[in-house]
């Protein structure tokens, strides 16, 4: 590798992994499998969302599960906002940081936030200074880069054109999206490569979903093409809501082993990292389809 | 891609697939998922194991399975030969190709075909001419390039000079074994750049297990240097014998559409692969690994 070795993960099972779960997982343990990540060496945890419950009833107890937390030094939460109302809940919440949504495709984006693409950019190029004057960083994901299930493939200069607004208006990091895990090499060459010519990489994240397996082997050609930030999920916790049993989102424990066999370093430690997904297995009461948790990391 | 975009894929799910799982299915059976295999567009495909029914019992049906199918022209047919007792019994089988098993590991070469190494190549070296002699290609499987349960990682000279010895047997490929799957792509490429220096790269295949999450990101550092030939089990049929319930073989479905989407040809047609991968999985009485089986292929 060219470039440097140093990968920094964002963690977000709590948030997009336990949103797509059946089972309400308890504000405790909750903030038991918080501890084990922090304890593992994550520093970049999104701990939930505050959308309206009627929503997503599993993160219902966002509050109560921000005031439970004690992020030790050097760790920074966040938590997903859908709109304006969102923010006057998350602002008294102690995170670091605040996390926005936005879909490439606009009936994605009208199904997941019940607005027009070109609406949301407006509201958020006046929210987004309201937070960051609030004092918090803002995260902006970028949804359905790679294809939207209603509207399939899509143009990918109109997720460069998204970016490009969304850092404008001062967010720190896009978070590129394959929403619905179809994403393979070639094609991930090409994203990757358009965002470099029209924003740049060193403000891009990628957040791949695992649901035709294809994930690492995407993470792989983000790591040649420079970029060093990857979202992740223990346990690959959080299945596909349009194929219920499916793979969800990359496994942080999967991709922590691939790392470290490659030389990479992430600050995180498998082992402690295993037994946690362990734990958020045993809390959602499934076998998660993460790998590594359950074959062992090696050499042992 | 640099090289051509023509991918052959050896399909090992009714040998190494189902030697790892606990039901027996049914020769009849066994004899459906070959014809779905076929009528997918696979053109070879390893069907059994002559090895003593006591160390195998899912696989005892071997002669019966070789008899009941009806390969279509243009599709080779292959059985795995333990030593020269079991060719003795697959002499007759109207197969087209024998395979051989060889661990770098001399513990796995032990455990897994009870004798040493050096004692195994030279058995082969009076077997391989034999079965040419009598009308067959002969594929090498050499396991544990990647790392052995018992050894732990291996030089990966050891395992080119034991290729370099089959390869002068009269072998026709080398089939390169992540037995226990623990490949990562900085290693991939060392043990492909150390055979494509010894031996050339352009009789070497891959054959990837899936335990950690891994084997599609190793397929791409495969194709990356010039491999062209990968071996895959329908559903990701098989499971790893050191923990019950991970993933196994580099899954079929998966594999072919990560290709596709890569403008790779396989020849394989992905929703009929699929249909038979929901078949096994009901054959086996077990949800499969495989993710694109449970995902559905896309665009649809």
């Amino acid at each position: 590798m060219s470039h440097s070795d140093a990968v920094s993960i964002y963690e977000v099972s709590l948030r997009d992994g336990l949103q797509n779960e059946s089972v309400f997982v308890d504000t405790e343990h909750k903030g038991h499998l918080f501890e084990m990540l922090q304890a593992a060496g994550l520093r970049r945890i999104e701990l939930t969302s505050f959308v309206n419950p009627k929503w997503i009833p599993a993160l219902a107890d966002a509050e109560a599960l921000c005031a439970a937390v004690q992020p030790r030094a050097g760790v920074m939460c966040s938590g997903l906002i859908p709109n304006a109302r969102g923010f006057e809940r998350a602002r008294a919440s102690g995170l670091g940081e605040i996390a926005l949504a936005l879909s490439v495709s606009e009936m994605h984006n009208q199904k997941n936030i019940n607005r027009s693409v070109s609406d949301t950019l407006v509201e958020y190029a006046e929210l987004v200074p309201q937070i960051i004057e609030a004092g918090f960083r803002v995260r902006a994901y970028v949804s359905t880069v790679w294809g939207c299930p209603y509207e399939g493939p899509l143009e990918v200069s109109r997720a460069v054109a998204i970016g490009e607004k969304l850092l404008a208006m001062g967010c720190y990091q896009l978070s590129l999206g394959d929403t619905i895990g179809v994403a393979t090499p070639v094609q991930t060459r090409t994203v990757l490569r358009a965002f470099r010519a029209g924003v740049g990489l060193e403000k891009v994240a990628m957040h791949m979903h695992d649901t035709r397996g294809t994930a690492l082997a995407n993470v792989l050609v983000g790591l040649e093409e420079g970029v060093r930030d990857f979202d992740a999920s223990l346990g690959g916790l959080g299945g596909c809501p349009y194929a219920p049993g499916a793979a969800g989102n990359l496994c942080t424990e999967d991709l922590v082993y691939m790392l470290n066999g490659m030389g990479m370093s992430t600050g995180v430690e498998l082992p402690a990292l295993v037994a946690a997904a362990k734990q958020a297995s045993s809390y959602v009461g499934r076998a998660l389809p993460g790998k590594v948790h359950q074959a062992g990391a090696w050499p042992r």
